[in-house]
């Protein structure tokens, strides 16, 4: 197939490698800015446009793949005269596919990978599930090949489902991340370096792959430890309000977890 | 070395087979309630009390491994009459070495495995740190002499610093597992299994071993796409008032976290 690359970022540019190392011909990338497109360009072998209206007419795909507070914008203008009959998928776990039939194409889907993409790392498409809409079973049969053709299992999911995958991705991922920023501040505070975590970090990580969740917490706001998270509270409000705020309110939601969890099956993991 | 075992939890269990297999001597175990004392015993193959005064005097070495709340007061009962000149560790990351002293203790100490135990998941302990302080350099040098015996790499660390150290672990392990529940919880609501989010998970984790967490940051908070966030925030407000808070202040910590880096180095991650 051949693919025009609507995006320079992290997703953009590892999906454009994994496209590449498929074997598909990705004939033409589009970033608002000389620098990314050039760039990613670059390391996709292919040529580049900064220029919306100078895109390609030429693909049969059109994979956006840009920040969703411009992804209408984008589409829009994309969307157009020689274009038209083309398929045009964006890969934004937040955003309906209908934005694409709004924006005037005839045919449309969402392909999204469901990762944490850095331009730096490189991403094992083999390893993580696609999630794919279209608007005719022909173009999901045609974004499931690409999934096959990128080595990953596809899943076919709503907008509406997909949003909530989305959040759900923000919780195991962004904030999981944000937690390992708080852990590596206060771990700096003792004189010990980030590293001395990682074996804690990876074991609650492989932990949940043969425990649920639920049964895999541990530490002193599932035992209800009052002692322990004063003292642990008092630390924090002498260093950061944001952090002690955060303190609190997964603390709360680990008690409420565990308290609903004894009621339901009257055990309790310590 | 004859090592009594003070605990039936998590962590008491996992040391006592890592304190077996290693070839020390688990000459009894004590815990308060009939139940737990037996089954830890029998898997360690050792006998137990649930007496506290019936506690041997013939040991080593005691290890303390009681949830926080109770240790000074374990610790009082314990340490008395033919038990006073062994060696007394406790192994909470939050409490001071110095409770051991004020129990009466002549030669006490702290050796701290930082990880998260399950009963059903044995731990290797050749993968953990462990923070040691004791009241006498000699009695330093046999703790750090247990730790390698164990197969784990040591450091000595004040009871000030590893309250910090055992802080930054609720981060980075108890309130990273609570985003798994939620996560749980709400890609449920989309009809999915938890185990989808598992390639997620990992590559979150695996990415901090290659670039500090700040620098890993990637999503809506970090962009700041406030209608992606309200999206998300109308969602979860239909779902759960916590888990709304929740996603509120790990929001705010993101976003801060993002500005500051970029005032620090004129970049951000995206």
């Amino acid at each position: 197939m051949k693919i025009a690359l609507i995006g320079a970022g992290n997703l953009a540019t590892q999906l454009g490698y994994a496209l590449v190392e498929s074997h598909h011909s990705v004939v033409q990338l589009y970033s608002r800015t000389q620098q990314s497109a050039a760039e990613a360009a670059e390391r996709l072998g292919c040529p580049f446009t900064t220029d919306i209206q100078a895109v390609t007419a030429e693909a049969d795909l059109y994979i956006l793949a840009v920040k969703d507070s411009v992804l209408p914008h984008v589409a829009k203008e994309l969307v157009s005269g020689p274009r038209r009959h083309a398929l045009f998928v964006h890969t934004a776990g937040s955003m309906p596919m209908e934005l694409l039939h709004e924006a005037g194409a005839h045919r449309y889907g969402v392909f999204y990978p469901m990762q944490t993409f850095s331009k730096s790392r490189k991403t094992d498409f083999r390893t993580i599930p696609c999630f794919i809409e279209a608007g005719t079973p022909a173009d999901s049969d045609l974004l499931e090949q690409l999934a096959r053709d990128l080595g990953t299992v596809s899943y076919p999911l709503s907008s509406e489902h997909r949003r909530q995958l989305h959040l759900s991705a923000v919780f195991a991922c962004n904030f999981v991340n944000h937690c390992y920023v708080m852990a590596e501040r206060i771990v700096r505070e003792a004189g010990l370096p980030f590293e001395i975590l990682l074996p804690l970090i990876d074991e609650t990580a492989s932990k949940v792959h043969c425990l649920p969740p639920v049964s895999a917490q541990t530490g002193p706001a599932v035992r209800y430890d009052e002692n322990v998270m004063a003292g642990q509270l008092k630390l924090l409000e002498s260093f950061d309000e944001t952090m002690a705020d955060t303190y609190r309110i997964l603390s709360k939601g680990i008690h409420q977890t565990a308290l609903n969890t004894q009621k339901n099956d009257d055990t309790i993991t310590t």
